[in-house]
């Protein structure tokens, strides 16, 4: 049994900070409006309106409060209420919430409240997609990257935590993730010594093409593997070796590399702890919600 | 024959206003370093190095500004160059530009360059795909939306344009579009007699649904008309309609309403001038491209 | 007979969207207080006070929503209530509003805001004499211009409306605007003819200082001529071209050029649409208008 | 003589500080090109032209680095050379610099310019005219006030400086100006003491509006009085009181009030040394600048 | 007797001006939250908290603004009641403050709104010390100076007043301070004039290392001198010229230079008016202050 | 041997995001210079001067980035060329670099870059004094925390780097700290777990302020333990339990507390990995560094 609380709770977590709310909000607000404000929205009156946020297919709903902040911004005098938390699951049809105020600024504010609502529920609808995909094989999670389009990171992450995913590093200065392009200049084992001298407390991330360097990286102490590009089979002797006989220090473990929901299942099934999936974030389709008057 | 000097000035038009790629940039490169910067670029020296932005898929290239933009405001010392203009057609393993400066710096602004060159070529290969898929059944343009990802509507519509594609109004303050959701309390008849006399100058677009609304918005000289979720065969009659006798003020004609890759042949060959296409911005996957050391 | 509510819509869309609002007084308040804050106001109380925004001269207001917004950042706790709505016209000794607060705020804030109802109030009622004189000789609307103070656009634009002026284009994004230094170049018809391949649906508006580039834009359809720099009678002349024999897709027709208070009345009879005025929003000398305890 | 050298540090000090110059520039390139660019723009080459900034009426120059700075947001491309400097008398016809650059830039920041260079010169150019009203009376400096237009604070103050004017405060966070609504809750004397006490150093300023409160304010050793919508005879009057025998800590004389160009002369013949005139900020009709291609 | 009003007079003039507590507040939330948000905090849950704001130590406490604002832009729902008057003076284990609201966001803001509490408490009891030093000795005021912490120079002056202490010029554009690197090209007496014509109604003050200077500054007539790296006996000695035989227009006389604590009580006993220390703002260990749940 | 490029690197990890520097300077050079600009500069000539910026104590020079910055911003043809490298440790008279452009450019600066420099210098320099004490006692690292001046958090950690110290967690959204104010209602147990389950190759890192809460944290496998407000015989205890039996995936250790200059060396003694103080950041005095002409 779930209480109202814990429900409280566990939506809470979803959301992205406020300031980040307003600030994406305040830029697409912003976008739409300049210089002259919405014309045709001057042809109408001022009357109370309602109307109703509705899913028309379905879907992880997410960016409520990106949504509610647009009409905010627009015309305090408009309400948003939510019948449906972040993260829930919307059918065609279901109502998800109600605006009600001035029918002028109910209009004005449609088109951003909407844009926020379709991309990040997008964004949450295929990750959770990836996340069913992923459980039928195992139990890795799906993880974001950093592939996020430019000055949503914030929110876009925020819609993978509604989708049932997890948050892999949020940018360049949370944690080290040495990659193939670092690794033309400095051996993996100089890579991990340098980074916990420098970076201590970190996660220290490396990302390994081949056995040998899984072997390295595992002998170097890393935090985390990134096993790149690798058909399943490879991974799963990957997860053995780095899980060698009872490793209590013993790396998380990633896959990446165009990794699709066809083969999500197959890369779950593994045993790797994480799934990274960069299409989640730079090429999930909206999800198509509308407002009804 | 095309000279240089042609290439120059046609590419010139495809690329967004350099205000909006400082600011969208900004953003970008803020939010992914702040507050340490780039942990993992800190084991790497500072050396020269020549990399090479790769296509991985094949598609058109845009965004180039954005990602030229972002190295200049993570390291002055870094220069990039293009081999191909904004706009191109390229292909799988085409390179599309180098970037030259020192290891450190070439790695860090990476991905945020890549975030910009491979969402906005998305828009514009997705763009490109309904433009060729248009002209296989007319002469109609495909248009862009509102509908667009928050804060980047600037760039995006740029990448539109770069694929072949035509922007829509820019905002709410360009233009007025009279939708269902205001003839809730107006005539299209009443509004588009306000429009003129409060708007003077400005196009006076009209959604349409039925037949019965072509009809009234042409007799109230509408300058654009917006055929809304039609089926081709209805988009043919509203078209005679509207273009009537040679009626020489006849209004630009739109089709707009859940048409994809599939059915916009059809559309255009109904005689519309316009094909809008809110997947274009909004649900376009990411063009595949790398940056090769 | 007018109801209270059609007051409302009317007056409504005469103020400038909020988020223009906010943003050009964050920058006026930030401009008057930092770094220490008002100095003088450090000198009084906080008990609460009554102060009247009272007309010196005769004029529109405009600009009411600017200062009650510079009451609302400066502090929260002043109520600001108006007695006269957005556009009205007003005489000396009237008063327009009242502002209750802390004496320390009112007074801190005063100056800001009065800037704003000033200059805001002073474009209102220089566009409603330009418009009071237009009607005396014919139906044309006064438009205003680019010709805007840089970063006020948006709140002078809807200072205008206030005035019963309409808005030209908003900005360079909105409609083509083929002038004279763009014709170096390129010819009417080539120019027309380009606009409308890369941005159909929008206004296409050339500048004529001739009758035959009057000829050549009808003939290339335009949608709007700019007849710049002529005597009335030629004027008339360029009118009775433009709209033919019944033209049933007539351009909107605009005069500009150093019309002034004496002229504007003499242009509004020639039968244009439009007569432009630069001065109304870069010229306008400041309504006066004062705060009383 | 004045050499080259002399007259670099005299024209340095008339203009606003860079950072206040970007500021402004960005916002104005902004509200005129977002979100779609110049579309008229797009229709013209890249070649390179050469355009000259000329005067069409008498006045004097200011704006010059604001300028120069919207040309260099747009493209860094364009050149901008001055012939004239910061401050200087041109006349009708004359070539105040010159524009290099391609000719699709020098068009689109063409505007942007021309706004800073036209109010900004109608500052310096109304400022000039009162300086030159007051000289023939007597040997008052022309004062700003902080009746400015709003976010342009920083630049119309430089302006007047290069009108031969001199600044009042900058803002409230300067020195402390007492005036009539302070009076309501605090003496003169009171307000004077209180304000030596929590703002040592500062400029004590007393608004007079009699002769009494002069007599108040010069023994409470005022540092500057303001003489408030007086008549010349009651000023000359004041001076004397205030200047008293030989008072060697005479306060600073200030008037002010509906002075204009009329008035302006008979003030300065009354001894005061500022005649402070909100009218040239707030009032001054633009100056008339063309750009020649 | 000191009424409930008058506190509220006396501490208002305590606290910055709220557009710099939103600015530098809204800094502070973005670079602790962005751009994932408070990780730890997702493992609560939101069940309302009482906490309270404790003294760890002895000081003064400022910054009472800031810490409330961080809570009103993290979480409107936190509620921040303050027991304690901004420039109190505070005892270890004196609550200063309550905190009531979701226990979640109580926690996620708590070391931003301390950080501000901590620091600017830190600069105001340093500065109360300075000042009980100073009154050892004598009448001076303690002055703060421009050596402020990058970015928080409204909040950090407005500290120094909570302390008991005066704020010297806010910037470089509130009055002019003559220094020894100015007097390569110009001398005192030309500096001055030069001033007086260029500022009038400004503070002009002067740096003077020698009697010599104090004496030329004061026949020039400056309004403040600073008497710079003087041993007290030389103070002394200066301010008897300065002061002279009764001179109504002495100027105001400020001593700096490495004054420390040992040494205030000494300084203030010469007779100057302001003794200005830098380490008040630049050198302020923080106050101990924490929040108990 | 150290080469020349060895330096080069090293010290490059040392300097803060150039984004972060940019945005910390344009506040200061605003703060100091808005509205009018430098008053005293105008007094002065443009005669190119040559500066040197001078130790006028010993420590560690940080900062170095920002001050040239702040020269960049207000005057272009400033030139600053680093004699000392950031992180360098200076002794008093010691040049650290030198200024070159026109005086009244050199002066208007002058203060801010100084500000940065003395601030950041003295967080390294503090910080360089807890590595030496530490040093004495055994290998622990000195860590900073997020108690940081708000608004320098990017540049104040770069700094601690540049003492020779590490960084800590850069916010609240890079790793996991579980306090006691979180374990009101949650368990340690039960924290860790939820953590890995939510946040997943992120750092979880305890607070411990018994040894039962060690072996707990321990238990739950947790990163890094916090040891806090311990004395050093508890805390060699607790590292012993922690470290166990040769426990491979010992959790990296970390004291706090109240930790000062004279007990740093001691607790480095207890064998823990990490001391943190929040001193280094939020109590450091000024580095006295001056500009001589």
């Amino acid at each position: 049994m779930t209480t109202d609380e814990d429900t409280a709770i566990d939506s809470e977590w979803l959301h992205p900070p406020a300031v980040a709310v307003r600030e994406v909000v305040q830029r697409a607000v912003a976008e739409d409006l300049l210089p002259l404000g919405d014309l045709t929205g001057t042809l109408l009156g001022v009357q109370s309106v309602n109307a109703r946020f509705v899913a028309r297919s379905s879907g992880r709903l997410a960016g409520t409060r990106c949504a509610a902040e647009a009409y905010a911004q627009v015309d305090p005098q408009v309400a948003v209420r939510w019948e449906v938390t972040e993260g829930a699951e919307v059918s065609p049809g279901e109502t998800l919430g109600t605006v009600t105020g001035p029918l002028r600024s109910v209009v004005t504010a449609e088109r951003t409240a909407l844009n926020f609502l379709g991309h990040l529920s997008g964004v949450a609808t295929l990750t959770a997609r990836y996340v069913a995909e992923a459980a039928l094989g195992g139990d890795a999670h799906i993880w974001d990257t950093r592939k996020t389009i430019p000055g949503l990171r914030s929110v876009e992450k925020a819609a993978v935590r509604a989708g049932g995913g997890r948050n892999h590093r949020g940018n360049l200065s949370d944690w080290l993730l040495i990659k193939d392009n670092h690794l033309g200049g400095i051996s993996i084992t100089e890579a991990v010594t340098l980074a916990r001298d420098r970076w201590p407390g970190r996660t220290v991330h490396v990302e390994c093409d081949t056995l040998e360097q899984v072997v390295e990286a595992v002998a170097a102490n890393a935090d985390a593997l990134l096993l790149d590009n690798m058909e399943p089979d490879l991974v799963v002797r990957c997860v053995e070796v780095a899980r060698g006989s009872g490793n209590a220090a013993a790396p998380l473990l990633e896959v990446s590399g165009g990794i699709d929901l066809d083969t999500v299942a197959a890369y779950s099934g593994t045993g790797v702890d994480q799934i990274s999936v960069g299409a989640i974030t730079n090429s999930a389709p909206v999800l198509d919600i509308g407002l009804d008057l």
